[in-house]
Formats: C-alpha cells, structure tokens, sequence
C-alpha cells in the first residue's frame, strides 16, 4: 500500500521537492521498500504544474482538496510565513497528517502550538530543510548526536549574508554596492530586511536553541543584529589584524543559562568557520562526548533543500510503515526545563571597538583611561591615518571583558568631544 | 519497561560507552520516555569494571552471560577484530538480539553474511561507530541524504596517518620520525601496519562504497595503498606546487562502473579537505540534489567513539519502543545491484611523478617525450639541484590521464640508464 502525499506549495523549493521525488521514486520502492505517492499538488499559480514532473498527480488551486483528501497521510508545506502556513500545518495535524515542512519563521515562532496539536493528533512534524537546507543538522541533534550534551553551537546560518560579507572581504566593496549585486544574482531578496537584519538567522538559531537546550527558545529572547553597518573598513581592518567578519548565530550553555546571541563576529583566520565562503553555510556544534562536529553545506535554493524536505518525507514513511507514527518525540520542546537567556548586557566577549576621533593628541590616552576604568583590558590598538575632516579610526581589541562594562565605557567615550562619529562594536569569537 | 543491554569489550571505546549511558540516562528517561538500563558488561580483563560507573550492571569474564539472558534485547560488540567478535555478533543475532558495533573490520569483510542474519532473525546491526568515530556519515548517508544518489565520496578516515601527515608538513620530519612521535603520543598503535598501509582506511572506504553504490563492495576489490612511502621531499614539492599530501579514500560513481581506492593524495590548498589537520576526519559527500556536504569531526578515541555507539543504542530503542525492529533495512547490501568496480588501471586523473635521475643532459626531454608517447599531457615540470650520487629529483605535474598510460611510460622510464631510485606516483585529486 502506497504513503500518499500532499505538496502545497510549488515555488523554488516545493518545485525541487516534486523533481527530487520524481528522481527517487524507484530507488525508494526497490531498495528501501517503500511505496511513496505525489498524490496531490496544490499552489495558486497553476502554471508552475506544467513545468513540473508532477506525474500523475492531482493539481488544483485549493488547499481543502487536500485537506480533505483522506488517503493523503502527509501534507508538505512550502507556502512560507507564518499566516496562512500556520493555519494549513495546524488543520493538516487536527485532520491526523502527518506534516513536513521547511518554513523557519513558523516553528521558530509558533513551535510549541504546532508540536502541541500534532501530539494531540499523534502524528509528526518534521522540519529538517527550516535550519540549513541540505545539511543534516536537525535530525544530528534529534538523533546521531543523543548521547551527547551540546554546549556550543556556532552557525554560519544565512546565505545571503555569507554571500554579501565573502563579495566585501574579496572585492574591498561597500555593503550597499554587494547587496546590488547580490540581488542581481538572485542570492538576495528585493527586500533583503530578513536577511540583512539577521532575523532569518535568529529564526533558526531559535529552532537550534531551542532542540539543544531542552526546551523552547523564543525568537524576541535574544539579540539579533545583522550585517548591515559593518563597512568596508571594518573588514580591511580585520583582515590586517588576522580575522575574518561573519554573521554568526551563537548558542552556549553556562552555569548561569543560555548564551543565544545573532550578530556579525570576527573570527580568526584559522577558525574553521572563517573559510565558511560565498552562500555555504556551517554548524559547528560541540558535544560533550564527541567534541567539535562541523556540519558543511549549501543552506538554501532548490535542489539542496528538496533534499531535506525529501529526506523527512522518508523518515515520516518509515514510520507510517513501522507503525510508530511518533518516533522522536517534541515533548521536550514544550515541556522542557531549559536555563533561561543570559542577558545581553551579562555576557562576556572578546571586542573589536573601532572609534573615529579627531587628531589631537591625549585621544588615544583618554579611550584607554575609559576602557581601563570599567576593568577592560586592552589587546592590542591599531591607529590609522584619517581623511580630512570625518575623524582617524582608532581601533582597540580587547581581551575578555563583560558586555555592560564595555557598554559604559563607550558611552562615556562617546560623550567627550573628540569623537566624530559613532563607535562600532564587533564581538570577536574564538 | 526499560530496554535492557549487554556490553561486551569494556577497554577504551566500552569504556567510554559506560561513561556516556551513566551520563545520559536520566536525559534518556525525562526528555525522551526512553528506559534504559546497562544490565551485563563482559569483558576478560575484569579489573576494569572498578574503574568504570557501571552501577547496577551485572560484570563478568564470559560473553555466554549475555547471550543466554532473554531479558538483553541489544548487544554492543566492542571487542574489535573478525574472529571472536564475528561469531559474537553471529550468536547474538541468531537470539533475536539487536546488535550495535564499531567493528570497522567486520563490518567490511562479513557484512553480507551478517545482515542476512540479521535480517533472518528480524533484527538490525548499527555500526555508526565503525566509519568516522562520532561523525554521523552512516545515519548521514542511509537517511538524512535519502533523497540523493550520492555519486562522490572523498573522505579523510584515518585519524594516524592524518595526523603523521600534518606533523610531517607542519615540521619537514621524515616519517619514521613523526609515526615514532605519533606511537609516544598515543596516536599510533605499536605496530601501526593497519593504519598506515591504508587498511583501516580500507575497511571504511569499503562500507561508505556499499552504502552509496547499493550492493557490496569488498574490501580486497579495490587498490589501498598507504603512506609509507611519502617522503619529506614529496611534502616540500607538494608545497611548493600549492598543495597538500593526505591519505584519501575516494568513491566516484561514473558510467562505467564504481571507482573506490585508498591512496594519497594531492590537494590543493584551497580545497576543503586540506585544512583538515591531526586526528581530525572529515567526509566529503557529493549528492544530485544537495550538492556537496561536508561532516568533520573527531574519527576516534574514547567519547567521539562512544557518542556514536550511543546514537545507535537510542535508534534501536526507538525502534523497539515503536514495535519496528527494523525500521530502516539492510537488505539491498546483500542483494543489490550495484555497478562493477573500474580496474585500477582504468582510472584517468592527475599526477604528480617525482623521478630521481643523474644531472646529465637530456633526461628531461627522454622523460617529457616518454610521457607524450603514452598520450600524457604536462602541466608543469620543476627540477630541483641533487644532492651528490643519489640523484636529482625532477617532478612533473601531469593533465589527466589514464593511469595505465602513466603506468606504461613509467616502466619505459625506468629502463633508462638515468634512473637512480624508483619513480613517485601520487594522485592529485581535485
């Protein structure tokens, strides 16, 4: 008997989805013993079907032909956001199907609700293509990596920014001309907010927060800050000092909770995320049984993250024909005893403080005595020769120092008037 | 009812297992509803039982302790080897008992035979451990990448010879000198044969070649060769060209058959596996829809080892939660249709030839136009000043070509009475 499929959905990925099952169909029949079927395809624009190796399946505009298709045992949804996506996951699970998704803004914000009908329903939400595309990432923390506390997450987690960040270190380009071109490549959305501004990052950084600390992670807990005022300075400064700039999500664990933080970090040129490049995306977790894992690949587009969506979809049939409808529980994600967020201001970095002054002699002195006062030690200091009237960088890297003591000084630095401009603050990871 | 297991082989590995399971039990119990309970360890060496948390675990010397217990429903075999452990693994299987292993050898050179029991008594063998220590390259490439036909492996398995080859780079030391460090160090085995002849590499290279290919590949269809003769010089020159020397197993699916072999390799310095150093591993996977994905992580030792061996405890105990004791099946590594292997001989790529001749004239056009007869094209030569009677190092860099072309100019070169050593042969991959 056949697992019937439901596929809402057909843009870039759901296309790649129907492709991808297409190519597989045999294999998955004659080597694994599984009879699979795209029994339905549903997406408003109904001339993608044409383009598509839908076979025999029934395509329409009307998501009610799914949802009340009662031999379709999992619908997948590619629709995106977090309205009428929301609405369609949480009908499928009332209606018992089993759901499998790529949508990080929805379990990123709605998790808990979703895992909560589908326990309800007994069936399974899977969502290893929401974090990551092709890189097996979910389904490593769920399973390969259960014996294992993980502490540390860091995650090079959005292509476009990678993109935009790897143009400006190779090319010595300002943001706004590598967004153009990032756009006219197709790696960057018209409106790039989601991404530029980190929050497609923090989505996913919130569904990894929240699988390695054991319970959920809201998005609004923790800060998220994009990419958007790094200049082409601050990457030619970095490169000289030995770091790479990169927009990083970073999960700890500590005694007194749970570091969760989105924002442009440098890195050393020998941290094995530096040389993450172009629109490859990373996660470097660490356990504490198996040490560091990197997992490598390409976080987005078609193919790549039909390979995901696929890959739940076999996992979901595997249990369909084990009769064990929920294999991996999410319970965890709704009920779990996770430490709380460390607050911003109480963490504890490494900085890179680039400020821009006047030249007159005693600034250099005078940003010293402010660091020093608030118990921050300095690394090392880069001045360079300035232009006209817009002020001389003078860079500070400091060792290890708490957020809130770096924060006053820089408003105390920053109410004397030989400061031209505003300060930049990049936190450095090692 | 909690799930109850058997441990045999409570040295480095076992160790590290009790040591996980005691560390996550009670994750196991409240986070994942999973009951599980280390019942019997055995081992001959009894005197470490003391030194391990194995609580309520009942330790003897006589493996018959676990296998005539009905209420064990998993034996982890960690003896190592294809005597004992195989006919372990066998009896186990044969009483219905699910078997979890890290057996790389066994593996490799019983699978078939051990699967079909496996399948006979409706049971399954996990064996994450055995390929990659902690990293999930076997869940990575049965399940996560399902929806791909995987048509490239090029993985960095043996954590010995990488880390011989990176101390050998990093400190231009010959390689006695570096494998006696490496011996000190604990990184090499008293007698390193297995490692540094490639056969360890071997064994692994054989399991990922039947998991992507579809049917068996035996151990001894394919060439290793190992790294024992990689000079220091090799190393220099490879630098100097821009590249790396590692010990690679490589798995191509072409349209003439399986190309698997296990040799080293040249890399060149951008390319991902390159800046893989010491005990690190690291695969490299090339699927049709995901493109490529890198895992890297720790391939041994006591936890990465024990991390995985545990991932597959909790898999087999989800399956027996969910009353499907084989959930996802080993059938098609029996019976499979997998393509031939390509004869060693009808490889294509490029090499690196190191010929050690006398400072005379003519040498290099005699070899150049040994090399232009069998159809070889040059990229790039570089002669090197000898050192008195032993010869002068002459390298070339050759386009690809067919390595039995290479193989026949080769023996038409040595003939020549300008030979003073054998000639070096090492493949470049891209």
């Amino acid at each position: 008997m056949s697992v019937n499929i439901g596929l809402v959905g057909a843009g870039t990925v759901g296309g790649g989805v129907v492709k991808v099952l297409h190519n597989r169909f045999s294999y998955f029949r004659d080597e694994l013993g599984l009879d699979i079927k795209l029994s339905r395809v549903v997406d408003k624009a109904q001339e993608r079907f044409a383009q598509l190796p839908v076979g025999d399946a029934v395509c329409s505009s009307d998501i009610n032909d799914i949802l009340s298709d009662d031999s379709i045992q999992i619908v997948i949804e590619l629709v995106g956001g977090t309205g009428f996506a929301r609405t369609l996951v949480l009908d499928a699970l009332k209606k018992g199907k089993h759901v499998v998704t790529a949508n990080k803004a929805l379990i990123a914000k709605h998790g808990p609700e979703i895992f909560e009908a589908a326990a309800a329903s007994g069936v399974s939400v899977y969502f290893e293509a929401s974090v990551g595309g092709g890189i097996p990432v979910i389904k490593g923390i769920r399973e390969s990596l259960a014996g294992n506390d993980i502490y540390s997450v860091r995650t090079i987690i959005n292509g476009t920014c990678n993109y935009i960040l790897t143009r400006m270190t190779a090319e010595g380009l300002p943001f706004a001309d590598v967004l153009k071109q990032a756009q006219e490549k197709g790696y960057a959305e018209a409106d790039p907010a989601l991404d530029i501004e980190g929050g497609d990052t923090g989505h996913k950084v919130a569904i990894l927060a929240s699988l390695v600390s054991g319970g959920y992670v809201e998005y609004e807990s923790f800060p998220v800050e994009g990419i958007t005022k790094i200049s082409k300075d601050d990457i030619e400064f970095a490169r000289e000092l030995g770091y790479t700039i990169k927009l990083l999500g970073v999960i700890k664990k500590n005694n007194t909770g749970l570091d969760v933080r989105v924002h442009p970090a440098m890195l050393h040129k020998g941290h094995i995320l530096a040389s993450v490049s172009d629109v490859f995306n990373a996660v470097l977790l660490e356990g504490d049984a198996v040490g560091q894992i990197l997992l490598y690949g390409r976080g987005a587009g078609e193919l790549p993250t039909a390979s995901a969506v696929v890959s739940d979809v076999i996992d979901v049939v595997q249990n369909i024909k084990a009769n064990a409808p929920v294999r991996v529980p999410m319970d965890y994600y709704r009920t779990g005893r996770r430490k709380g967020i460390i607050p911003a201001d109480q963490i504890n970095s490494r900085y890179y403080l680039r400020f821009t002054v006047s030249d007159t002699p005693g600034v250099l002195a005078s940003i010293a005595n402010h660091l020093g006062e608030q118990g921050i030690s300095i690394a090392s200091v880069m001045q360079k020769e300035g232009t006209g009237t817009s002020g001389v960088p003078v860079i500070f890297i400091t060792h290890c120092a708490s957020e809130s003591g770096v924060t006053r000084a820089l408003s105390l630095v920053e109410k004397e008037n030989y400061v031209r401009a505003q300060t930049q603050l990049i936190r450095i990871e090692d």
